[in-house]
């Protein structure tokens, strides 16, 4: 539902046109420093503005309502919110009637009867992935010297992503990419046999992320085409560091000690300026459509620092979880 | 750790070479009908002995330990299990020195203090998916008119998955593969925002699933590089029906009535035949190295009907989780 | 830790200094009607002011931030929050360095290394308690003939309420009392064997009602001195009612449609006007100290509401819980 | 529903006259030295035979049949079977027509829509307490300088217990009794706020003990008589100790490092040789009955180590859980 994780367990909330969106985090230590500075680089990296992202710009200022005393966590649950300031709902609810294709408006309508709060989409809004980075943060803080990097190697089928957006601007149209994530620092033993291996665990968060389509690690889809002798990693001392990094850092569901190399596939952004054909549910008829309203060309442009959150808190929750059932011998 | 689900619970256990492997399933309605037989179908599509698959063959006869009467489930927590028979430990004993790659030998070994029951792979083998087989039968049961059909559709790259495998045989190596998992008769409605789309349950249970390495849903990556006008898919009436699929039966991380289509990529067999070269950890030195015993040439081949059970008990307990909450009302 | 419950799961958070207390409610169905005055009564029924308790008065205005559209839930994560005005941050720092007896001061400042936000008992204070009337208007609406209802019935050992208070304002000191819930108009059937019985999950939730010593269900630890042939409820029709009610409504761990009864044992609250004799943690000696601040004298007098909500979201969930089990075949 | 604990996590199957019951414990760190003798003490403490307990004798031999090798557990999950040899299902077979007053057979026929196995209390039955012994004596091992001690302290409302037991003897009836519990040895800040005190988590899983009707820490109910000047437990050291324990080494709901103590109410055993007058579900008419089969007279005589079970594993999960926050930092 809408929490994750074991012992670092985060809880999202909010609605992209309501009075806020937010998380709540428990099970984070007591004793890490935490200002709301220290959420200003990340929640920057995700804002609106630059070339290929929505118009529409929030001041996404964290406001830090619990959990934290004199600079430092205190063991409590840590609640953050961000008000939703510029909202413009006026875009949104003439356009119940056309479901907008390709985004959750027609299942959350039958799923929760009508009742959900539809107006730009309202908790199915990317707007909340603003409290994943802000979850991310403190989950890095707690990672210490465990680094989590992501960063677009693709769109639109091009590696120079320039080049790849230039192609969604011409065409008037949006695009998609693919973001990879790579992981540095790891000990060996992150992740959990069957169920919770560390696939497992990543995966489960980044599906959360609206757009995501796929996703692989290491060799990936590659590796259903190779031989095993060539896929294979023969590790090379006791550190359990590989020749080769074919596995992503991840064996048996387990963390080796290797980098985590994973790539995610994100779709491109449902709200295309292009006219659509689809159903208007009032009069059951199919129609033309085109989306109002600020969205982004390129999704995918705004996902690297969400996908790093979700990445962080999920390894701060296999640590903790590590470390409980390894020292107590 | 090794239980999965909210409602529709499976908890697994056993290793390779100790006395069994099994399963136990809590939350699982009173009054189906349940007998050793209904396993045999599935069972036998997973055990080994076609071309391609390990020659150790495992009797593989369900012992349902509790949880039915009279041929019928009672409400209480249904126990499976598999007794090993057909071990032969001798194989695996001195190959404790060299970590085979691509295996868990190595991490397991480091993750539990050299405590893990090593022989076979223990807890991490492959041999436990006979149990996800066994939750599956029965999630299927309960899934009623939703079919849920996995198939593979690429060994080593070829279509002609007969192609694929030869090129194995003549090479005297293992080979990876893709497997396809079609699911339809869905309602609308299953997955749970945030944190608990379709995607993200089904993609947390295939990663438990030995030698996954990747996962796309509908177009999956091939999304990354459209155009938004061309990847969403109209709805043609209110039933949810789309023109195109390209978000596999699955938008906002709910079904949208549409069939569910997703594709795994399985690795080659770590245990290839082949003379690897990886550290010994007695010596601290690396040297050539060949793994003995029985084993698939391509494991791929295997685990059509282990995702399609995993795929069960995840809709299995969306379906469950989804009724009781609109239910209610 | 800080949430509870499988399908209606709350999640509480806040200090008493803070900026606020406040309670997440995750899986709480779409469509009920929840307004700001639907909390009224109940608040007020928790709040201070009445004899033998606090004069700290808070105004306890819900805000209900998110899950709520149009007068009605959503079927979103609803957070409802209470800011903390009327603190007076002074009264409490002083006392640091020597630990309040009875209370949480001295073990959560061993347990969270000194990080605890300690003004006012932070999150261990009984303000948090507003969060769980809350949460439990909610549950209330979704039990619907279901009624919760609690009322003291002993303070200091007096039957007649009044006296038992009058004993403790004679005595300038604090005085303990018991608490009794009835629960009318339940069906048969919740309750989840083996580790989820009905009395399971209440006794969970109301030991985090702060001081709350014991509860007894039914006839409780009367049954300890009875002969089996006087404690057993005949059953007397098809409904499953009974002669007598010696079990509580709960036979099995499963309700039986017989009323929920069941009393809790408060203690006298710990901030007594006394003085006392204990640690100084500063010096390592003990001192005679005596507690400043605002304080209930017999906390019981608060309780019943609070007893209500808890008892009141155990049993949504519990409902949820058995309503999909049972409707799926 | 039929687990239970956060990381060491017990998970409960079988039925009285099924194949066997058993238990599945996840999350029990690696290395722990367990043999099948290390069980004897601890079920033949739990075994009938003795004066006031039934005839039934089972082997109770426990099967280990995963998760140990070489004699120390791997870290994998840890089942542990019961076979059920002595059965005498005839007894119940005809019962079903008359549930018994004080069983769940009336409730569990209506929760399970009449398809629970009812011989001899199927799932509900006493036989499965034999699992919680189980699991106690891994968790005892596990909390290795942690005592926990449980003993009858009144039968009948008698301190001497032998004279309660003879007064159900002479009355040829059962009878009720109470069980104390101590555990020494305690750090400080075993609990989780808000709802994981360590009284909602021990008082959950001691009302999963059939026949439990009632439970105070410390001074209990007797505290809701008293002041809060005689009720405050004075701190004397850092260690924590205090001059009293009226809080049963309870504050806040964290363990304060003096003993825990708490005592719960057993009712008498419900299978009363008496007659009794109640209803037969087939004529709908109430009627005289008498329970046949074999059953004990006092049930608190065999609880204590029971309890001392599920407190050991309580204990054990919040150590675990414990010992993963505070070393983080």
């Amino acid at each position: 539902m809408n929490s994750f994780g074991r012992i670092f367990r985060v809880s999202i909330f909010g609605e992209s046109h309501g009075e806020c969106v937010g998380i709540n985090i428990d099970g984070c230590p007591a004793g890490l420093p935490l200002t709301v500075d220290d959420f200003t680089e990340d929640i920057d990296r995700r804002k609106a503005g630059a070339k290929g992202t929505t118009p529409r710009k929030e001041t996404d200022l964290p406001r830090i309502m619990n959990g934290v005393y004199n600079g430092k966590t205190t063991g409590a649950p840590i609640t953050i919110i961000f008000d939703n300031a510029n909202t413009r709902s006026g875009d949104y609810e003439k356009q119940r009637a056309v479901p907008r294709p390709g985004h959750a408006d027609f299942v959350a309508s039958k799923k929760f009867g009508g009742f959900e709060d539809y107006r730009g989409g309202g908790h199915f809004s990317g707007r909340l992935t603003v409290c994943l980075v802000a979850a991310g943060v403190l989950a890095k803080r707690l990672l210490k010297e465990i680094k989590v990097a992501a960063t677009i190697v693709e769109i639109g089928g091009e590696a120079d992503t320039e080049k790849g957006l230039q192609k969604a601007i011409d065409a008037k149209d949006t695009i998609g990419g693919i973001v990879e994530c790579t992981v540095t620092g790891l000990p060996i033993g992150l992740g959990e046999p069957f169920f919770d291996s560390a696939e497992s665990m990543i995966s489960h968060a980044v599906f959360a992320i609206p757009a995501v389509r796929g996703i692989e690690f290491g060799t990936g889809f590659a590796a259903a085409k190779m031989f095993g002798s060539n896929h294979n990693d023969s590790i090379i001392d006791n550190t359990g560091k590989t020749v080769t990094n074919h596995a992503g850092g991840i064996v048996g569901g387990i963390t080796n000690s290797n980098d985590i190399v994973f790539r995610i596939a994100i779709k491109p952004t449902s709200s295309t300026p292009k006219i659509q054909h689809t159903l208007n549910v009032e009069t059951g008829e199919t129609e033309d459509f085109s989306v109002k309203g600020r969205h982004d060309l390129c999704i995918a442009l705004r996902v690297p620092v969400v996908l790093e959150a979700v990445t962080a808190f999920v390894l701060a929750d296999l640590m903790l979880l590590e470390q409980q059932i390894s020292r107590i011998i």
